[in-house]
């Protein structure tokens, strides 16, 4: 439950460097071995999806995904073990904040009118 | 340091409830003692600031801030107990959140390109 209702992002000045969007295109692109068959599975347009990573990767001082060459949507793509740490480390930090926090955020989300 | 990088929202199905500036907002009108102030000290338009206050009130099944009538602008707002509650518990979970996280946080933030 409050996975739904508490979300965090990382900010690298004024851009989003890591939260639940972009950490949910990581394990996608893991599972599907390319940010084409990632954005169709995510509902988002290819584009976009290039966007999202193309902003991680400048982000961080290496990159988290990289993309073999070829065809017009790229020959695949996968997370490299830097990615799959940066990505650890934001779930981890997720799990530990939610765990930290509960107290908080029960008596937040107790006292909000149903939305859904 | 990490305040700047961690940003927490706290969502009511697709809209958030209480994040950075939400809190910020709170936080102004009960120094500043009216909407209109607080705007203009936040630099943003009184529409907009009345609009969050509207979310906020809306969201939760109290309201956080109370207007007096009178005036284009009104005649004051000031933060409900209920309103006062709700901030501190938020505080307290940005706090929490960023005590618990200070390991994960850092393996992010560490690896991040110099921004700003």
């Amino acid at each position: 439950m409050a996975n739904k209702h508490l979300k965090i992002r990382i900010y690298n000045g004024g851009t989003v460097a890591m939260g639940p969007g972009k950490a949910e295109l990581l394990e996608t692109i893991d599972t599907c071995g390319s940010i084409s068959s990632a954005a169709k599975q995510m509902q988002m347009s290819y584009r976009r999806a290039w966007e999202l990573v193309d902003v991680m990767n400048k982000c961080f001082n290496q990159p988290v995904v990289t993309s073999a060459s070829g065809g017009q949507h790229g020959g695949g793509a996968h997370l490299t073990d830097f990615g799959r740490f940066i990505l650890k480390s934001y779930r981890d930090l997720v799990v530990k904040a939610q765990l930290a926090t509960e107290l908080e955020l029960n008596q937040i989300l107790s006292n909000l009118n149903q939305s859904e």
